[in-house]
């Protein structure tokens, strides 16, 4: 990996799950880091997610939406690690207008600003394989066709879409990652608007007994540092540019199965399985799990976490942490 | 084709060139037209478009981003045909927000609209070819990649998706015409804005040489006349709810035989070829036909008028009109 000491970095969501695991990162490989987070209280932003790392990293109390930091922010920044969203796909059926916002005009903004202010900036987008709606088979490769099945999915795609197009047409070099669900240390737990394990999570480690909608749904995790490695790769790698990835995990699960391996590690716990409520069954996509291979052959990212571990390392930080995320 | 006589229908664009000749259709068929266009000068609106009709339509100055005027106009229609939009891909790229806020953001506001106002309304959103980008092969068909190559594309990727969105989670029955260059009576002509066809008919008129960029990229044409029949089509048969159909032509041809046809149909005229300019070459997609398979068979569409009586009947229509359109 080409090194990133001293290289000047910015990350949007870097309050957040992703965000803030991988400022964990990019500090320990000596880089110069920025976070940008609006800490909207229904989004990922906590500023526990960075405790003890305050004096490493400057951080920036503002929304992506907010153009004029932004083009304060950016400027002279090597890399731009672009993970602000709004990630919930009950809220954006709800309040279609600001994921519309968040998820794609401040995208597109994010991009201008670039082009006029630092065009030599890389950039790597989070995105969602959320995009693929329903498979048509599996597993999923990036050739998929895209339906996405609610107004977040839209509006992703538009974010990937903006991400791809300035990179071709005026080579603001970009690429894009779909991950699929990430799990791990500094997730949102207090509700399933950032993933469902994250209720798990909590409701396992209170003593309650947590519900899994169905059970038979098979899908693939990938453990937050090997999405962090996965962000680090295409950053630093040129024939990422204008490229999209699947970001795939280590196996194949159902829900049944990961709930039960759940109480496994936990040592103990309950778990019901219950019909979809009827609004998330209109937007249910049923089974899903990528090809990943086009990254893992191109940039050589190889998720190493199993689910097992991956697990055993969340409870291990949420027994003594839930707290600072309820 | 399901009667139309007596229902109310609502055209966004309607002072617009496709818009218009439909207005002008279902008149014709005893329908209630209402026309709402926010006549911006560099769109498609033109009054003199439904000249003759005055007293026949109700006209409705107002802009798809006006969300009150929407919500008021919408209510007891039975059709709506959603045609507002900006066209042109350069300014996409010089002004990404305003393409944004009407083809993207204004879509979707038109939708809640009617899940609010009016969940039986039955839509019909007009899209475009643009969308696929660089074939990968041709004929295209619904099943090809999207890979937009313009901010225009991504946001009119957008509408498209929140149409069929809207169908499925919400049962507001829309379906999608993802139109080809589309030509006739009353498209813009003063500038390339809405087609290239548009300057040709002008300049030839005009007695001036018009300017063919390359000449080899091999395209189809609709005749305004077979879109409005497919819109018609697709408003009154529910096979189309949920669905995407690909509009072609009666025959492929490359852009200097076209050239050549506009040049004897008008009995004289010239043209010359040139380069691409740097900053259309980089969204140039080279080749493009419809496969339009899907919307023959499941709408009984047959488009009907072939180029050279297509480009006759345009020149007929401009040679004594063409000060209205300057």
């Amino acid at each position: 990996m080409k090194t990133l000491e001293g290289k000047r970095t910015l990350i949007t969501g870097g309050l957040g799950f992703i965000g803030a695991n991988l400022a964990r990162r990019l500090v320990a490989l000596g880089a110069n880091v920025t976070l940008v987070d609006s800490l909207i209280p229904e989004y990922g932003g906590n500023l526990f997610n960075i405790a003890g790392l305050e004096n490493n990293v400057r951080v920036n109390i503002s929304d992506v939406r907010d153009v004029h930091s932004f083009r304060y922010l950016v400027q002279g920044q090597d890399y731009l690690f672009n993970l602000a969203g709004q990630t919930s796909h009950m809220d954006s059926m709800q309040d279609p207008f600001t994921d519309l916002d968040i998820n794609s005009h401040a995208q597109l903004s994010i991009l201008e600003t670039c082009r006029k202010y630092n065009p030599g900036i890389k950039i790597v987008f989070a995105g969602t394989r959320q995009i693929y709606g329903k498979p048509d088979y599996l597993p999923v490769d990036e050739k998929h066709s895209l339906r996405p099945v609610d107004v977040n999915g839209v509006n992703k795609m538009s974010g990937e879409n903006y991400h791809i197009l300035y990179n071709n047409v005026y080579g603001i070099r970009a690429c894009v990652l779909r991950l699929t669900n990430t799990y791990g240390p500094r997730m949102r737990v207090k509700d399933a608007r950032q993933t469902f394990l994250g209720i798990w999570v909590k409701q396992l480690i209170e003593g309650k007994s947590f519900e899994v909608w169905e059970g038979e749904q098979r899908r693939d995790f990938t453990y937050v540092d090997d999405a962090v490695e996965a962000f680090l790769l295409a950053a630093t790698q040129e024939i990422s540019n204008g490229r999209i990835y699947n970001l795939g995990g280590c196996e194949v699960i159902n829900l049944r199965e990961l709930a039960a391996l759940l109480v496994k590690v936990n040592g103990g716990g309950a778990f019901k399985t219950l019909e979809f409520p009827a609004d998330r069954k209109r937007i249910d996509i049923g089974d899903y799990y990528a090809d990943d291979r086009l990254i893992r052959s191109e940039l050589k990212w190889i998720p190493k976490t199993n689910i097992q571990d991956g697990l055993q390392g969340t409870l291990d930080y949420y027994k003594p942490n839930l707290g600072r995320y309820l």
